[in-house]
C-alpha cells in the first residue's frame, strides 16, 4: 500500500501558484475513498467491455473516412465527424479551434526502379515518398545509388562522394530492443532529418529503409524535414526487403542508377481545426483536465492505430464517465489534435490558445502509441507527480497494468509543459505498432476490439483518479 | 530484492526424497551470478529476437502441414516433422513416445439450417461439429430448437421439455472479465458436456453457442464429451453472430426447426507419438527439466497459435541454449505431446512413462496459451516453489515479463503432478485468443514474429534459471 505517497504536486512557472494537493492517509475515510475508487473502476471496465461505442467510433473514422492528412478532404471529414460525435453525446461544450496547417500532397504513385545490370535490372521497388518531400517532375530523376549505414558514413563520403548522387541510408530498426519505441527513437533521424543532411552535401535524391523491423515489402511514409537553407531534394522510404536486396547487390561491388519520380509537392498553409468537447467541472471549473489523441493521420491506410485508436478513446472516456453519471470536479476536455504527424501546429495552437486564455491546465493524457491491450502510463512531471501517479498503480493491478513511472507524454500535450501541467502518454504493448505504423497497412481490421476497450478502460480509470484526487 | 527467497523446494510422494534446494543469500558470489544471470538473459533474448528460428519453424509446421488433429495424416506428418527438426539441431537424443489415440473424423463438411418461418427461414447457420459428436447420417435431422442460457434452465425443461429437441445452449463468454481465460472457463462446460446433458434428457441433437466474445461468423469447435451410458448425440457449435439472430428470434416467440447434418465419425483408436528431445545434463542427468507444447490441433485452420507456438518455443528454447553453448546442469527435454486437444493421452503417458522408467522430474513448463506477448508465469506447486519462481520475478522486469504467481502449469504437463514436479504455465497476452481458438482463422497470418520470439526468450531464460538454481 503507497496510498500515503498519493500527493499530486504541480508547480507552474506561469501562475506561480504551489498547488499542494491530496495528501491521503490510511484512515478509514481513506480505506472508504479507495474502496469506491476501486468500485468505480470496475464500472468503467464493465461499461467499455460491455458497452463500449470505441470500436464502432473507430470503425465509422477509419471505413467511413479513412486516412486524413492535414490539409486533405479526409482531414476535414474528420473535423466535421468529431464534433458531431461529441455533440450527440450531449457533452457541455464542442467546439473547433482553428489551426494553419501545413498542406502537402502525394499525388500520383510514386516509382523507383533500380537501373545497373544483373537480376536486379529494373527491379520495382516499394517505396513511399516522405511527407514534405518535394516531387522529382514528370520525368523522374536517375542518378547513381551511393549507400551509407549511418550519418558517420555519409561525412566520411562527404560533398566529393555524394554530390549527384541518391543517398540511400540502410541503418535498421534495432530488434533486440524490448521497447519498440527506442529502437524507432534511434532509427528515425534517418528518415526525419536523413535527405537534409545528404542535400547539403549535393545529394540529388535520398531513400531511406523503413522503419520497421518487419522484413517485408510494405513502406513506411513520415516526414522528412528540412534545414534553413537547404534545397530540398525528392525522398522516399523503401521497404525493408527491398533495402536488404539493394544493400546485398551494392555490396557484392555492382553498381547502380536508380530512377525516381514522385509527383509530391507542398501546397500553401490551409485552414483545419482541433475538435474539442468537454465536461464542465463541478468543484474546479476552471481547472481542466485533457485526454486526447490525433485526428490527422498519413495519407496511407485508415490511420486505424495511428491515432484513431486515441481519437476514440479520449472521446469515449468522457461518454463513459457520463454514463456512468459521475460529476466531474475538474473540467475534462477530449481534444481531437490536428497535424500531430507532420507539423504539431494543432499542439501547439492549444497551448497557445490555452496561455492567452489563461487556462489552468492541471493534468493532460495522451494516446498515440496505438491502441494494443495497455501495460501501463508514463508521467512526464515533476518527481513528486510521477510518485504521486505511481502510487495509483495498485489500483490497476488486477487489470494487468502494470508499468508507472517517469516518461514521454505525448507530441500534442508536450507544449502544455511550461505551464507545469502534469503530462501522462498512455502505453500500450507496441509489439506489433511498427509493422503498420505510417503505412496502408494502418487499417481497422488491425486493431483488435478487446484491446482497444481495455486501453480506453485503463485512460478512463485513471482520468477519474486524476479528477477525483487533484487540486485537493 | 527479494532473491534471498530464491529456494526451492521439492517433496515427492513417489520418491521419498525431500530435496532442499539452493538458498541463496546476499554475498558477494551471490551477487556475481546474479550479474551472469542477467548478461546470459540478455544474451538469450537477443539470439531469440535477432536470429530467433521459431517463426520460421512456425511456418514450417503450418503453413508446410497445417493442420493435425491426433490420428490424422497431418498429426503424423508433424510427428516426422517435429523429429527431423530436433535431429538437424543436433539434440543429444531425439525419439518418438509411442500413444494410443483417439481418432475422430469430421467427414464431409457439416450443414445447419433453420427452418420455420419469417426472414431467418432457410438461413445457413456457420456450423462446426464438436469433436467426438456422432455424425447424422446422409439425411440428417430435423427437429424443434429449444434454447437454454445454462444448466438451470435445461433442469427446468426436464425430460418433458427436451425430449426429441435439439437443445440450443446460448451461454456467452463474459466479456467483462479480464482474463479471458476465465471466461473460458465459465462457458466451456456448455460446450464439453453441453451434449451429454441433453442427450441424457432425450435431445436428439445439440447446437452451442461458439466459445469467444467476438461477435462474427467463426464457429469455434472443440471436444464434447458424453457420459457413461449416455448415448451421443449430433452436437455443432454455431457462430456468436448466430447465436444473437437465432436467440433473437426464438425470445420473439417464434418457433424454428432446425435441420443439422454432419458426417464425423469415430474411427478405432490409432497410434501415434509424442516427439522428444533431449539435451543431457552434465551435473544432474537423471534429473528432468521439461519445456513442452502440443503438436496435434484441431482440423480446421493451421493450429497455429493452438499450439504451433508452444510447440516451436519448446524446440528453440533447447536450440538457443545449445547456440549460446550453454552446458545444462539438468538433463533438458522439449516435448512435444500428442492429442492435448480431445484425450490427453499423450501428456497422460508421458507421466506414467516417466514413473515406470523412474525419471525424476524436476520442473516443467508447458505453453499452451499463444504466442502472444509474455506477460508471466503461473506456478503450480508448493508454496514455498511458488515463492522461490516469484523471486525470479526481477531478472524479467526489464523485459515487461511481470506476473509471476501461483496458478495452473498446463493440460499436458499436469499428469506429472503427483510426482511432486514444479509445474509452470506460460503466460502470454490473451486477449485475441479466443477470437481465432479452435477455427479456421488459427493460422500463420495470425501470429506475430516479435510477439512469438518474446515469448520464446521468456521461456528459454525461466528454464535456464530453473536449471541453474534448482537441485542444489
Amino acid at each position: 500500500m503507497k496510498h500515503n505517497s498519493r500527493k499530486f504536486l504541480r508547480k507552474s512557472p506561469f501562475l506561480f501558484i504551489p498547488l499542494l494537493l491530496a495528501v491521503a492517509t490510511l484512515t478509514p475515510g481513506h480505506l472508504q475513498a479507495q474502496n469506491t475508487e476501486e468500485q468505480f473502476i470496475r464500472q468503467v471496465y464493465d461499461t467499455a467491455l460491455v458497452h463500449g461505442k470505441s470500436y464502432e467510433l473507430l470503425r465509422q473514422l477509419t471505413k467511413g473516412i479513412g486516412h486524413r492528412l492535414s490539409g486533405s478532404a479526409g482531414a476535414e471529414k474528420a473535423v466535421a465527424w468529431g464534433k458531431q460525435v461529441m455533440q450527440e453525446l450531449q457533452f457541455d461544450t464542442v467546439w473547433l479551434q482553428e489551426v494553419t496547417v501545413p498542406h502537402w500532397e502525394r499525388g500520383k504513385a510514386e516509382k523507383v526502379t533500380l537501373l545497373g545490370s544483373g537480376k536486379e535490372k529494373n527491379k520495382t521497388l516499394h517505396a513511399l515518398a516522405l511527407g514534405g518531400s518535394p516531387g522529382t517532375g514528370a520525368k523522374g530523376i536517375s542518378a547513381p545509388i551511393v549507400m551509407v549505414n549511418n550519418f558517420e558514413e555519409l561525412e566520411q563520403l562527404g560533398r566529393k562522394g555524394v554530390e549527384g548522387k541518391i543517398v540511400f541510408y540502410n541503418f535498421p530498426m534495432n530488434p533486440s530492443h524490448i521497447k519498440t519505441g527506442q529502437a524507432y527513437g534511434e532509427a528515425s533521424p534517418y528518415r526525419t532529418h536523413g535527405p537534409s543532411r545528404a542535400a547539403k552535401l549535393g545529394a540529388v535524391g535520398a531513400v531511406v529503409r523503413s522503419l520497421t523491423t518487419a522484413l517485408d515489402h510494405v513502406p513506411h511514409t513520415g516526414t522528412t524535414i528540412f534545414g534553413e537553407g537547404v534545397k530540398p531534394i525528392p525522398a522516399l522510404a523503401i521497404s525493408t526487403l527491398d533495402a536488404e536486396i539493394l544493400s546485398k547487390s551494392l555490396k557484392s561491388g555492382k553498381k547502380h542508377n536508380l530512377y525516381i519520380e514522385t509527383h509530391s509537392r507542398t501546397l500553401p498553409d490551409a485552414t483545419s481545426y482541433n475538435v474539442i468537447g468537454e465536461i464542465r467541472g463541478s468543484e474546479y471549473p476552471d481547472r481542466i483536465i485533457t485526454i486526447g489523441g490525433h485526428l490527422d493521420s498519413w495519407d496511407v491506410g485508415e490511420g486505424a492505430h495511428d491515432d484513431g485508436t486515441g481519437v476514440v478513446q479520449s472521446i469515449e472516456a468522457l461518454r463513459i464517465l457520463k454514463a456512468l453519471e459521475y460529476q466531474p470536479r475538474h473540467t475534462l476536455r477530449a481534444v481531437l489534435f490536428m497535424n500531430e504527424e507532420n507539423g504539431l501546429r494543432g499542439g501547439r495552437k492549444y497551448a497557445e490558445e490555452a496561455v492567452r486564455k489563461g487556462e489552468v491546465h492541471v493534468a493532460a493524457m495522451e494516446s498515440d502509441n496505438g491502441g494494443f491491450t495497455p501495460i501501463g502510463f508514463t508521467v512526464d512531471a515533476t518527481q513528486e507527480s510521477v510518485a504521486a501517479i505511481e502510487a495509483l498503480a495498485p489500483l490497476f493491478e488486477k487489470y494487468q497494468v502494470n508499468e508507472f513511472g517517469a516518461g514521454s507524454g505525448g507530441a500534442d500535450i508536450g507544449p502544455l509543459k511550461p505551464q507545469g501541467t502534469i503530462l501522462i502518454g498512455y502505453r500500450p504493448d507496441t509489439q506489433r505498432y511498427f509493422d503498420i505504423h505510417h503505412t496502408a497497412e494502418d487499417t481497422f481490421e488491425k486493431v483488435n476490439k478487446r484491446e482497444l476497450e481495455l486501453g480506453t478502460a485503463a485512460m478512463t480509470s485513471l482520468l477519474y483518479l486524476l479528477d477525483k484526487n487533484l487540486s485537493e
